[in-house]
């Protein structure tokens, strides 16, 4: 696997959805096409943003099949291979290996509540053990917000001594400054990407690697802009533009708005389709968040 | 399907694993005929304390195919089809309803939070539709501490509005009263199980139907005693009985601490075994929890 090209500009893809409600995998290959060559360094297929927990393991598999048949580099995709089951964790992980793609990431698993480090280790462990292949490479998925079971820079700490170079870095998605700090100095040989985009400059600054982020599906030359730092009058104007467009978000079911926006850009209601148990914006809803993209409009150049 | 029999005492079963960390289905199936014989009235697989999200559909599968195929009546058993992604639990569904179980026990998907009843709703609808029997009977499973998507009431009757006799009841794992008596007042025709072996008697005496619960893995006498409530001084002591041993469990985890118990009662050392994310009890709390056990031995009778 390719875990030192995870660095810099990754989206968190959106996952298109045909009028049967399936993953629509040609227009996820176009998407991450676009979206590389409008300057991103890879895709991460499968995050929250792809909605990835609401497919089974059999669709995951057989959409990043389609999309590398298509011509993505494997190098340029990370693959979400989180699950509750072990089994099915070490099933993806075993077919993103055999893919060679640039890294996974990993969800703990998260139905139980409470979980102890040990918990955390022994999970992570098992997938990194059954893999089977000693180039394996890990991010670790921190979201609290979503799996309610956090990776602590303890349990991060362990596994990296356990498993070495298998456990490459942290997706961090607290949305907390005071987060990544703790993941930099307890573990200054991981790479740590941000899911916050608002927090990219400042994590660039003190030696984060980039960015896993959504917001990057429909602004991908601002989030580039970020990662980039060209000046610093440059970077201060694309970061209250991003600050802005993360407004429009406030108060919204991110993945809907998302996809709404992406419809609105790419004049195709394919991307207004969600899988349940998300819900598609309401035409109000859609009205509202099309306008207000319209008002960002220079987000959008 | 039978879901008329799910009434009284149901038993949310543990799942004993083997050595190499596998379902132990011939123990499972054991364990399911012990209970029934100690006067249980049926067995409910992979719930919560049946570590079933910690399985994957292949396993779960095979599992119930194995207990049914060692003798255990369908009618008697109810399995939990929950999953984050639909397709998962359409086939665990399916699967159920060609059992010919007496029920299933289904989680809303509980990756994503703050979702909306619609989308609760939708995903439930999804799956009776899906289901392809007009026979097939689900109890909704309302367990926000785990799942941290609750069942509303509002969504509990609108699916009751659609879909008739395919919605069930609910299986009320919130351990909180107002709840219990919210979805008793809002949904009259559904029967509603508690997980709180504590309020048991209270909710028969309120039009509850029964119990799911852990508990009565290892005291199916004193939760049968529960249930039939054979005049108030037995019954007082039973309720007594129960408290106690609730009180066992406070802020030790509950799927570690029942099967430490289970490996006492049984002699059988093959109980101790959780799956990750779970941990076993170390060996001091092992000590801890069998003494405290001891000490309630009037409960085992």
């Amino acid at each position: 696997m390719h875990a030192d090209r995870v660095r810099g500009l990754w989206v968190a893809t959106l996952t298109p959805i045909d009028g049967a409600g399936q993953i629509d995998a040609a227009r996820l290959a176009q998407h991450c096409r676009a979206l590389l060559m409008a300057g991103c360094d890879g895709v991460t297929l499968f995050g929250t943003t792809g909605e990835g927990q609401s497919f089974s393991v059999a669709e995951r598999i057989a959409a990043l099949d389609a999309v590398l048949a298509a011509g993505i580099a494997p190098e340029r995709v990370v693959v979400g291979t989180g699950a509750t089951a072990l089994p099915d964790a070490v099933e993806l992980t075993r077919h993103a290996v055999r893919c060679d793609v640039a890294a996974t990431l990993l969800l703990p698993p998260f139905y139980f509540k409470d979980v102890a480090d040990a918990g955390v280790v022994a999970a992570v462990g098992n997938v990194v053990e059954a893999a089977g292949d000693p180039g394996v490479r890990i991010f670790l998925y921190h979201i609290p917000s979503m799996s309610a079971v956090p990776i602590s820079p303890a349990a991060a700490a362990e596994l990296r001594r356990r498993y070495g170079p298998a456990i490459a870095g942290i997706k961090d998605s607290s949305l907390d400054w005071a987060t990544f700090a703790r993941f930099r100095a307890h573990l200054p040989d991981l790479a740590i990407l941000v899911g916050d985009e608002t927090l990219l400059v400042r994590a660039l600054n003190e030696g984060g690697a980039g960015t896993i982020c959504g917001l990057s599906n429909v602004a991908p030359a601002l989030i580039r802009a970020l990662c980039d730092r060209r000046g610093a009058a440059e970077t201060a104007k694309s970061q209250r533009e991003i600050e802005r467009l993360v407004k429009l978000f406030a108060g919204r079911p991110f993945v809907a708005t998302l996809k709404t926006i992406m419809a609105e850009i790419s004049g195709d209601p394919t991307w207004l389709a969600v899988r349940a148990p998300l819900v598609a914006a309401s035409e109000a809803e859609r009205r509202a968040i099309v306008e207000a993209w319209r008002g960002l409009s220079r987000v959008a150049a």
